[in-house]
């Protein structure tokens, strides 16, 4: 038997594309005389669909869509997913279900037993968990569906009391399909193919695995789909950050394979950078902008923002403004010029001493006598921001947001200031990590002045100042905060670990009083397992390590 | 048997300050030889922890305070909440739990079973559900210890499988405790007691009832813990939005009583504007602040947020400052210093136009020759929160945000402009209420002057600008609003109920597609069943409606 695996990049809630991408899927199979096809989880809708999910409306979208799909899957079959309703009294209202389409119809369905509610996941928040999971009969073979995380309470540690499949298998099934919606993080294809092989080695049947592709606002799906065999082997990896179609024929997977992928350690910096390039042209497109704006510093944080966005969008489509106020350097400006000319982008340079004086000039009764403090270093900050908005309003761009993963923890950068935009491109990236990126981009070539590299990192507020006047190394800084935020270690953890434990709470300290600031940020692309954002909730008024 | 009800405001994560504030209630109801006491749940850590839960560190605190408070129950039993460790090695790492301590140990744990994980609740992000109920035996008495949700399974619709009581009922117990965090809304109350009677009217034994009170940034406990007899009767209403300590003679909840409390209709309004007032105090107090800042312009927003703030912090901790610009109106500037001088409030006039004549220079050759547009209308408003910005930084005022929630929803706010702030103080009242809750304020004299209230909404960014130039009238826009984010209505449904659909289509598409808006503005104080912010959680980048 032949089965087509389809790696889509879905919209959240446009039914009309999502649902013509998997007919156009089907029509493609069908032309390639497969008998199965194989979608993502909640494919109609697209992943996550979040409260979108509570609307009766949006709920009878997404069944109009499978009804229109059913309609085409005639001399094929189909296997996708999308939110169906419990039409049982008690328990929530919704399943995070699989439909088997065949013959014109929706032949059965089959809902997700294991609601993933962590992280960045909410699943329990709309959907009842299945108890009786059943096989699907079809063409003589026996196919164990389940959904994303069914297969994952396997190994040490289950975060569940039992596991699906060691129901499903009771009914000896040939083969596995597992259909997810598997957001990217710099661990994950790793993690997810070490899970998925479990799987087969515990079961002792093939698997067919298929993934969602694209960005949704946040959270970045990576693709990466997969066909594994009874041996364990890899047979098909699909590709990553892109759409993808493959055909595999079942017969292939009972047998060794002849070439199998060994699942090799990944580049993580090269990971990032793709994830990340897709993540801003995925925001932009979804949401039909072209343009990118930035404020462009001469320091080491927006000059990858503006090499990634102009990946991303084009060189033409983003536009870089220096801003500088009397305390830039003037190395800061021909960096920033010079990253500028060397990616082609057009900038514009444009001072902000004029607006800096008239505020001065509008607050010196009130300030009399008070010396130069925080309040005139976030006036430099909110001035370049209301100039960045107004050229987003005047011209229709989107303002990005150039901070890292190191200040957003810390609050190192001013609210309405540099900590504004539409979407913040690395803010899930430490300081350390932002560095590596910045190698990384110039591996074969100065691309990023070496000197935004190797200069002290400065917010050039003040005279003089350095971030390591406030803040300790980063090579320290981002130690802790990856121990405290990913690793959720507390202090006394960290000072057992050998860090110092003045400088331990000083930091967690901040990360904790600092959510206030964070609370208002524009979204993150995630890429590491534990993002500032939706998947990191945290009381602002609360007295812990505060 | 006496037993006491200790109706606490707890801070999460402060545990000397709660752990201090149990054991003096311990000590109060000895003195008043009660021989049990009732806390809320998850006391020890206040409620909602959040992703605090994660550490290892915060459990083991919550723990210690548990052990430390079991030294104080010698001669008194009491019930008190916190997360306890799940020891099996499958399923979450923690429990929702009440201890029963008695003898100076802990004697008993009780695990919650029905996790609520909707709106503003996510327990199942972090807790087991319990399996199996246990009857305390306490001096000849068998309780029924359920916490929160544990009881809400009753009646039609019901979101979970199983009700925890119909266990527990079948092991004879004589009365019921039921241990809560239940947050304000303007409906909850009644709610609340109509379904705790519902649960004695099925189970017939007396219930005994304790909540939070208190904020905890967005989310408001209103206390009003209960204690219930046999007949279903409210014996004992404790105080709303106060704390509050209640001993109840066990004998007396056997008997029909003398003066049982009936269920009256509460004024929606006077409830939304205590809980605003207590969300204000908290916010602050529990934040270490006591100045609050906020932008005067003469209209009902900001007038309304002024009175609340001078209630919840004395008139001579908050400043108004008036910003006008050239389109301000010479009335506007005089409402809002009337209102000043009605609240003995201090206030400064501060006039924005050298700020935004310098951005005109600043930004004249980049937009010569386009037209007056939305550009122009924002950067009033952002300058306006620069300068606010700037007091908050150099006084260490926390600025309020004035914003309702009818101009949060169509995104009628200036993202950097008038949608900053710490705390948002009616961002949860559609325009119509802020106009009942401002007559509820005038009740008794004109506080708010009367002008602010009856002309026409109008932001005063352009000439002549009236909200209803681009908004139907708040009468309409506030009831589809209602319907769509309260009662999740579609499109089809809103137009089925007489709305026009032209209308409808357009109000649904700026509520969705300004949801990039809503992400970064600051906590909103919540008072309805369904508030922007925790409780609503919407793609940005989706196609739905949009």
């Amino acid at each position: 038997m032949k089965i087509a695996l389809a790696q889509i990049n879905y919209h959240i809630g446009n039914f009309e594309k999502n649902t013509a991408s998997i007919i156009q899927a089907i029509q493609n199979a069908k032309t390639q005389r497969c008998e199965l096809i194989v979608f993502a989880e909640l494919a109609v809708c697209g992943y996550p669909p979040r409260d979108f999910l509570e609307f009766t409306d949006f709920i009878e979208q997404c069944i109009a869509s499978v009804n229109k799909i059913a309609v085409e899957c005639v001399g094929i079959a189909a296997i996708v997913g999308f939110p169906s309703i419990n039409s049982d009294e008690k328990g929530k209202n919704l399943f995070n279900s699989a439909a088997f389409l065949s013959e014109g119809k929706i032949q059965s369905l089959h809902h997700k037993s294991l609601l993933p509610n962590y992280d960045v996941f909410d699943e329990y928040r709309y959907f009842e968990p299945n108890k009786n999971s059943n096989i699907i009969n079809f063409k003589g073979y026996k196919i164990a569906l389940t959904i994303c995380e069914d297969l994952w309470n396997i190994g040490e540690e289950q975060l569940y009391p039992y596991s699906p499949m060691d129901d499903l298998i009771a009914q000896h099934p040939d083969f596995m399909v597992n259909i997810a919606a598997s957001p990217f993080n710099y661990q994950q294809a790793e993690c997810r193919k070490t899970v998925l092989i479990k799987n087969v080695e515990k079961y002792k049947i093939p698997l067919l695995y298929v993934n969602h592709v694209g960005a949704q606002t946040e959270l970045i799906f990576d693709g990466g789909s997969l066909a594994i065999n009874t041996n364990g082997d890899i047979v098909t990896e699909m590709n990553y950050f892109e759409e993808d179609f493959s055909i595999i024929n079942l017969n292939d997977l009972q047998l060794p394979a002849n070439n199998s992928i060994t699942i090799t350690k990944l580049n993580k910096i090269e990971l990032i950078h793709n994830a990340l390039v897709l993540g801003i042209k995925d925001y932009f497109g979804k949401l039909g902008f072209t343009k990118a704006i930035l404020g462009l510093s001469g320091g080491i944080d927006s000059a990858v923002t503006l090499v990634l966005s102009a990946k991303a969008l084009g060189n033409e489509n983003v536009k870089a403004v220096l801003l500088p106020s009397h305390f830039s350097s003037q190395h800061s400006i021909d960096d920033a010029i010079k990253l500028a000319e060397n990616l082609k982008v057009p900038y514009e340079l444009i001072p902000i001493d004029e607006a800096y004086k008239s505020y001065e000039n509008t607050l010196s009764s009130y300030f009399e006598g008070l010396p130069f403090d925080v309040t005139e270093e976030n006036l430099q900050a909110r001035i370049r921001a209301v100039i960045l908005m107004a050229f987003t309003n005047k011209f229709g761009y989107v303002l990005l947001n150039t901070s890292n993963k190191s200040e957003a923890a810390v609050g190192y950068g001013t609210l309405y200031g540099d900590m504004c935009g539409g979407l913040a491109v690395i803010g899930d990236l430490y300081k350390t990590e932002v560095y590596e990126l910045a190698h990384f981009i110039n591996k074969n070539a100065e691309i990023i002045p070496n000197n935004s590299i190797i200069k002290p990192p400065s917010a050039e507020l003040r005279p003089d100042q350095k971030d390591s006047d406030s803040l300790p190394d980063y090579g320290i800084l981002d130690q802790i905060l990856y121990h405290y935020i990913e690793q959720r270690k507390g202090p006394r953890e960290l000072i057992a670990m050998g860090f110092d434990g003045i400088i331990v709470k000083k930091i967690l300290k901040l990360v904790n009083t600092n959510e206030y600031k964070r609370h208002q940020t524009p979204p993150i692309l995630r890429i590491s397992p534990k993002a500032f954002g939706m998947g990191r909730r945290m009381p602002i008024v609360g007295k812990y390590l505060a």
